[in-house]
């Protein structure tokens, strides 16, 4: 969906993924480097990591740690479909975008439909129209709704609508996935817990980010409904995804979630966000282009600016065939770097 | 694509596939039932239906023979492919949209992207959007242009029209695959020779459907690089396509080509198709959607008659969504039942 | 696990796919070629031969019609198992030895764990010892016993020991699977009744063929237990094995139900491999390998007698690195041809 | 293979990745925790890290970086087989029994074929009877042999050895894939260079462990002939496996190879092992199983010695089906635990 930026200056705005570790994980990252410890998760930081998940999530929940978000999501959309499904998520879902066919190899062929609606988010009506729109066996039978919270344009699902949608799946016999690459931003910014958020509104799995939180590497997989877990970890051995010294995943994990960094991480970025959404406003030039709910912002600059932004040596995602900018902020961006992008930005189009 | 027509009397324009088979293919499949012969296609009716396409195509081409076209179709671009690249054809195309994910499958993952293009067609504007789109390793990369000739919409690509698309493929390093689903039908329609309207245009792989042309079973994959062709056995093999009795398969296809049935049914099948088309053209109510160049007519009426004519026993599908129905001739279609519709047609919108 | 014989003269015990149609099935396959039929099965020649099935084995089982063993072996086993999942069969069976992988394809993974037993049939010690070695997530975990029967060595398993197989896989929470390319022959050897010899024993699922049963093309897979059929139908349409003019696989099996050939055809090639068996066992120089209780003998014998009766333009199969061969008879086998064969042996041998 | 270990006791020798991260490993993981830095491998760590592996390795090589070994090594040999084809590797190969079908899953079906041999070493004759048994379409197509170094039995392959089997591979058209799962404990065992033991030897294709070697997460691929790697990236994003904050990765390989930890730690391990055979030789009531070459001691104990090792909090694997443990030593084994054990064994023998 986006181009790549020019590799240059350290300034950057480009992912929350260019971030590195945060305090609160690598805390807890060398703390868990003590001694010999058995491997595959058969360990006490991945039962504690796993434990906290259960908490917070107010539910008895299986939790699988794998090494990245495209395997969370390919594998858990995986274990939803046989071959012959389909999932039905949105046109700018980045399972469709930017896993290079990873949930059609996961899943050995199960086809993604694509569905349209405003602002990153699935319109019900669309879904349910790929839904019902055919029953012959030549059309991939749907399984699964897939929806990514905060969305790929930085907006949000509120709780109505994520019942909204699940209630469609459950009328159809269908399971709800969430891409929560950005599930922390989401949920600081909703002001909802994480159980309204989740399996309360009807979702059954939640891929969560850790990488983008402020771990090195490392996402946690969320079965609300533990039925659907059913050797689940055999599919993760097998697809290698399974970490041998599995306590560089969950001790960091732990130490996100214990501490509370996982919020504030959030937060922080969720805050920047607003601020830089804010600063731009005020330049006529730019327009910006979704509701900002989380830690992006996405405006619509001129071309010859984007040109000169990144001759500065700034680094940030452009939409492709569009005067589109994505600005993302991570748990580390601080003022002053958006400060000296908007004074860039103020100079370069005077 | 399509609803299923309800299933009711004898008279059909539902498909070229619920005829029957032609006296020639039946003629030397009986002939091929004389004692045992060696299996997997190490028998004389495969060599000589093998010869025959070489001869016919002017080339010494690797010809396969599978049981479906969906095999056909889905084995092929599956060897064109591995499972991180991508295959572009049309968003009307039959391996995207009544195929349940069988190219998917069959190369563990390739995904389809999806062109434009005005009367089926493949823009080739759009095609090449979607090659230099992007260059990350995010995006499946694109390996093969796939079209169908005749289109699913009825039309035809002249050879111009294909040379333009190859030189696409060639100068962005894919191949070009040709579902010859009514390859026959475009065949005749054309004008040109089986090698100009493949081969010499820039085709690599054709798959020729004899079930459509007057078979009971069987399709044709031809290789007309046979480099590409390299191990392609093993993979019909594995997947289930190696006919034990092949000559069951072969003997048939020997049949239409020696005896020119494939071209008399062809040309059969449009101009019955053609005379549809006239009578239809004249009833007021009725629009042609497409230009009519092969044995399909798509005709929007509205939804009223489509009703009416399904109450009287007729068989169609109609197009998802729109008060279009589409009319399919065969090689044994009959100017009687042709002039009954139109009665029918005609009554009816009285 | 064997070699390909020299194709040379149409004498042959090579196989009992090299035979032809017989004429009950080839009777129904043209009268099946009357008129347009709705494609996909949607027709009364398979809703008949559906029923047939249903009565003959006395059980309202779903009933599928594939193209070839290969792919109703594979696909069924697919559906029994996920990637990550094992089956465990003989060392000798076809899945195994002679389909180039084509389990693992479909189901895109799972391992075939390879058991041992006395004459070509599973021992259920080593079929526990494979099941029960190992708990851990680095092991596939067994979810099949997939036999075959009549085996590939010609012998039976008698309803006692299917039995035992069956009450070890509902133990252990696997199924069974029943590879019936000549299910025909171990029919009317072991004087039971279809119901007897496959779900009242603990068959979950008998893949039943048409092929070496006399027909052209076509196998039926039969569910007996209906649940494990779910969304089967997407499956072969995605595998490239739902037939568009399905009568001419059903009407032929039809034809083989109704009027007793499928039996008959059986019966008759049992009883040419009892004399070809009483014929070779007067031959000092020969040994008869297993217990022959099908339409199958092998028989070891010396390779320079191998070499000569290949010379002589016969065509069977030989056992890689042993000087055993396999003959095996078809519906259409003759007594004289069995005569023949033996005088050229006896002639050699001297 | 293994049985696990009861989880009791700090004490261990059940494997190289219950061990933390070594200094240097965790150095330059720390290192690369300043700033922000491009995702997906576009920075400056993982530039190093591969040119540190091309002068180390003196070949101008592509390097790639994943998560695990069982994704490094069934990647690899999807890269080289297509579904179709086979895979020869010993009977004790990690890719065939404690990968969970992770070669076929990442392939789509590629066989593998276990070769024997003395010592857990592929018998080069073996190996040529599986590559020429058969030719026929029915066996899948032998593309690859893969090799473990050193093996699963603590045992090294010669460089003499290497040379026959990759002769072999060439003579025949096969690749040959080293599974490095303790390579470098290989490396400094041989005497010989990294070249000399790798693509001077005939290997294709090295998947190089770190984990084991003192890092937390990541192993690093190397194809010594590039044409090999065409597309690998595509693949490794395709199946879960390209690490975003790839630093995280590489810096720590780096750290590895720069400072010469990597083959410290393996020489540590070996020599631990040494002490270890030595000190158990002096017990009668053992039996040391292979030749001790690497950092692995396999030993025949009696089931009630460990039994009692067990109880005393001892972890260890044992063989299935056999009175033989599996004794590990890794990067920070040490003296103390080795006399300790060796104090158990000799207190519980008396």
């Amino acid at each position: 969906m986006f181009t790549a930026p020019p590799p240059t200056r350290p300034l950057q705005f480009a992912s929350d993924n260019y971030s590195g570790i945060c305090p609160e994980a690598l805390d807890y990252f060398l703390k868990a480097n003590q001694g010999d410890v058995p491997a595959y998760g058969d360990d006490e930081w991945t039962q504690k990591a796993s434990d906290a998940f259960r908490n917070i999530f107010e539910i008895d929940c299986e939790v699988f740690f794998v090494f990245n978000g495209t395997a969370a999501n390919s594998l858990t959309l995986a274990s939803l479909c046989q071959s012959y499904h389909s999932v039905i998520c949105h046109e700018l879902a980045h399972v469709e975008t930017d896993e290079c066919g990873a949930p059609e190899f996961a899943s050995n062929g199960s086809k993604l439909l694509l569905a349209q609606g405003d602002n990153g988010k699935l319109d019900p009506a669309d879904v349910e129209r790929l839904i019902t729109k055919r029953t012959d066996i030549h059309y991939p039978k749907p399984k699964v709704i897939s929806l990514t919270q905060a969305t790929e344009v930085g907006t949000l699902y509120t709780t109505d609508e994520l019942a909204a949608l699940s209630g469609l799946a459950r009328h159809h016999g269908l399971k709800v996935h969430m891409d929560g690459a950005r599930f922390a931003n989401a949920l600081v910014a909703s002001g909802k817990t994480p159980a309204e958020l989740t399996w309360q509104a009807g979702v059954d799995v939640l891929c969560c980010c850790g990488t983008k939180n402020g771990m090195g590497i490392g996402e946690a997989i969320l079965f609300f409904d533990k039925a659907l877990a059913a050797d689940f970890a055999y599919r993760c051995k097998q697809a290698g995804q399974l970490c041998s010294k599995m306590r560089f995943i969950s001790a960091p994990w732990l130490g996100l979630l214990e501490t509370g960094a996982w919020l504030r991480n959030a937060e922080h970025a969720n805050r920047m966000a607003a601020y830089l959404e804010q600063q731009l406003g005020q330049i006529p030039e730019l327009k910006i282009l979704f509701p900002r709910q989380a830690n992006g912002v996405f405006v619509q600059m001129p071309q010859l600016l984007i040109d000169e932004l990144y001759r500065r040596g700034w680094k940030f995602y452009t939409f492709i065939g569009s005067d589109g900018a994505r600005l993302m902020c991570g748990w580390n961006t601080t003022i002053e770097a958006i400060d000296e992008l908007v004074a860039d930005i103020r100079d370069a189009v005077c």
